[in-house]
């Protein structure tokens, strides 16, 4: 399979592993849910990422659901989530899921990280630890990790851990963190992969700041790819327009906490995966919650209608 | 002055604090913008928040910003926020305020508090130390404070501490913690005056669980008065549809860091205030920011001029 | 091997995971080491906690250690540390070291935790995923975890799960926490080990508030089961003449950071392991650090010699 | 008055402020407590800081501690504590005290600042905000702000911001800072003096790694002086005797929390002030605490008397 690199663009799901109502894995929606987001126009996959509910899954259960995921996507690069508080963690998975024909690896930073020097440290103990033939996608997400990486440390990292080819650009704000790195590559820095994250909620404007694409996920994933396209293609009045269209639900999904309930729900009422089970501690959406979602969705397709 | 109170409703518009190129405030367009909020439909104005740049002011001119505001503002009630990292200094402050004629005042908590017996004990301080005739608003704001107020202590802290007669709301998600609190409430808890901030993003919603109002800002604070009214008439779609119509621009005020930016340069577009000037060691909008912004107002004044 | 309980007692001590040079696991110092601590007076022994560089070791090899050290330690009971960011790991690993005939799990909350019923949620969480048969010692060490427990949190867990009987107490200041939580016990509250951490810096006055031992790492464990066994026995003066012998070494064994490698250099130095390796990405001692480590420890054993 | 200056050296004392058991400040205790800290040696007095309960005063009493303390202390430098969350605050505080004749000003980074750049700017804002002619203290102490300046970020601030003469080093551990920081000056980098807080308790090695003396507070700030004076002398066993003679106290002073009541309750004991009485929020301490400090105090006179 091939592997992510700085020339990698387009969307990454961030993909949801699905549940059977008794909290078992259910294989079967994790194998329908991939080719739905295929189908939806994904470039790749990102497995077991934070909204992947990784840190419920037993190590062996984490393998399984890599195997599966990186059969069942053929061709289409699969990225797996490896953060963990140990390095010696980070290689074991990382290392096994290469070797099950993985695209690369993603790591966030630990919250106990502060200084540019531990933050830089770090990246480069997990180059080493896993080794110089796997891909890293650099998660910057201070929201969740209070790890924030400024432009000066973004470019240090960049410039002495050659094994990071992408960024799961997450920072909030960011929209002139992405153009700091195209001016900084511009002027000679290597050029990396920006992928965007936090829901899409600043896609268009991140698309034309000079990102490659997103890597999050949302119910409806067709949206991210028709304006990641659209941006690509000059189109950034039909880009803003499909999104627009899909912005309040956008924002509601975002809700953190509930979000991946929101998110399950949307997707087991629309046939990708067959139950919206949260494994706990996770909570299913309460009635409230539900109704709000269905109000929003029925405007989304009036407004979706209305476009066409 | 009529002071706040559990039955406090409509918006409570954040105001800004305008400056003049130099850096020094702008009186002429503190009471220029005090106008503007009230013609908008404000309910009542919060001055000295956070995004009122209130840590930059010296304690000279907090006590003139508060003064000016208050008598140009008349009838009006105004809450001053008086959150310091010490008792006495919120002492000091909320009874020069409350002396001029303020409706109460507004504390959030500091970040260094952590266990329930923590934040309630601080809360009783605060009320301790401003005495009992100062109504206070709870600012509930764990993505800026990082203080996290379950529903069960926010109910302790309601019953222990009478002088909180208001929560700013926007705690995220909390659209569950409007419904807990109005629900403990149908029990017999005192009922407290919800209003909603982070920028009205939730605000239909928060709304529709219960809220009495809104105390944020925006550049266009119409939406916010118009959100209020229409679901408090039980005109749900009406709210939505005037919401969503200004959400894309909603959401670009609302990033961290440069939100101050974008809604002091919108107020200046509109005429509210003389200039946009953020003071040191805040920065103003770059060129593309300006570019994205001018591009989201034309793009929402299209779609409000459909919706009529 | 018998299981902690409310009646555990004495020195638990936090071991170390011995390194070869190269940063293999040393097994045979690490049954060394084992026996050293064993013949220092230990009541129990800790592995897999922060100082036993857990977060180094991969699955299989924390596994093995904790294989090893169980076995090596026969009758004397062993806790092993199963702290981690999601509960799935911790109930794999916890059930595995139960089954080899661990004595108890450890487990430190989450940085991530901040109200009271988020606190009280995971633990009964954990011991829901564990299963009612593992006894559970909690780690309140929020120098660490940045969690603070209250009194009355603290009590609350323990009276909704009944699977913790044992506290590592590490909160500092903590003397009134441990004569707050006997004076609860002594009014009817379900009775808890109190074992104390810190490096025992307050080990005698911690004892004489009600504490029942240790559980603490220092590269002279007899001193700290000295101090336990003469408080025990009535004789306050002569845990203290023995505490402030070892102080100024306590001292510096207990600095963030470099701290473990001093606990290392000092068994090496004693022949309790093999080397003082500490596992990358740790660091050994430096010569400025040795040499001040040698000054202390030969000042030590002037005040040992002068008090026998 | 003489101002601090990279070659200030000795023993500056963080002074305790007075009060009357009704909270009122006790001007009486203020001066005799200056008085006491000179007459013990001290070469310098810091005012408002943590220790000080400086956010407990308000603005008017905190500049009534720093005239008189300033009037009293005569030739001896004092340095006072202006960390706020706004840098107008700092500003207004700093120039007022300066003119009153303060020595220089002590900044602590606030807790919201997480990255490199952002420490760096506020360090050059604090100083462009003071002017030129107001010489800083760095107040290095990340337990109390959750900021950690690495030796890196250390070095760049003294590059850029000549204001800043001297460190507050109780980074905690930091010994290894001192020679790092010793040793970019030996290759050109501009000197600061390093006066050493965390109450003296690593003080023999930091003077030996290279400090100047130390800024930090104790019930017997002799022993601060003696070991000052003896290390610099070259008699490193005689520093060591008396710091280990009062190493137990130390230690037990240093406690978070009740460590303020611990000093005053030694200093009214002492005579240096009238009464042990902390402005509230702050407690007193128990009946338990007293006996515990009690019998270390009969300890430590003993230990002493051996000594001489």
């Amino acid at each position: 399979m091939a592997q992510i690199s700085a020339a990698s663009r387009g969307v990454y799901v961030i993909a949801v592993t699905p549940f059977h109502e008794n909290g078992a894995i259910d294989i079967e929606s994790l194998e329908r849910v991939t080719d739905f987001y295929i189908e939806s126009g994904a470039s790749g996959i990102t497995i077991l990422g934070m909204m992947g509910e990784a840190p419920k899954l037993t190590q062996s259960e984490a393998r399984e659901v890599a195997q599966r995921v990186i059969l069942r996507a053929g061709d289409v690069p699969v990225v797996v989530g490896v953060s963990a508080p140990g390095l010696a963690a980070i290689g074991e998975l990382g290392r096994t899921v290469m070797d099950m024909g993985a695209a690369g690896v993603m790591i966030a930073p630990p919250m106990s990280l502060r200084t540019d020097q531990q933050i830089l440290g770090y990246y480069r103990q997990c180059a080493e630890t896993l080794g110089v033939d796997v891909p890293i996608c650099l998660q910057d997400f201070p929201l969740a990790t209070t790890v924030q990486i400024s432009n000066d440390l973004l470019g240090r990292i960049i410039d002495d851990v050659p094994e990071i080819v992408m960024l799961k650009h997450e920072d909030w704000p960011g929209l002139d963190k992405i153009t700091a790195l195209r001016a900084a590559e511009a002027k000679g820095r290597r050029r990396i992969s920006v992928l965007c994250g936090n829901g899409g909620v600043f896609l268009p404007e991140e698309m034309a700041r000079g990102a490659d694409g997103a890597m999050t996920g949302f119910g409806y994933p067709e949206m991210l790819v028709t304006v990641c396209e659209s941006v690509t293609k000059g189109d950034m009045d039909h880009a803003q327009d499909v999104f627009d269209a899909h912005l309040p639900l956008v924002r509601y999904e975002q809700q953190p906490g509930i979000g991946l309930a929101v998110r399950k729900y949307v997707l087991a009422r629309r046939g990708a995966i067959a139950s919206a089970t949260i494994r706990k501690p996770g909570a299913p959406l309460n009635a409230a919650a539900i109704a709000e979602l269905e109000r929003l969705i029925a405007r989304q397709e009036a407004r979706l209608a209305a476009l066409r």
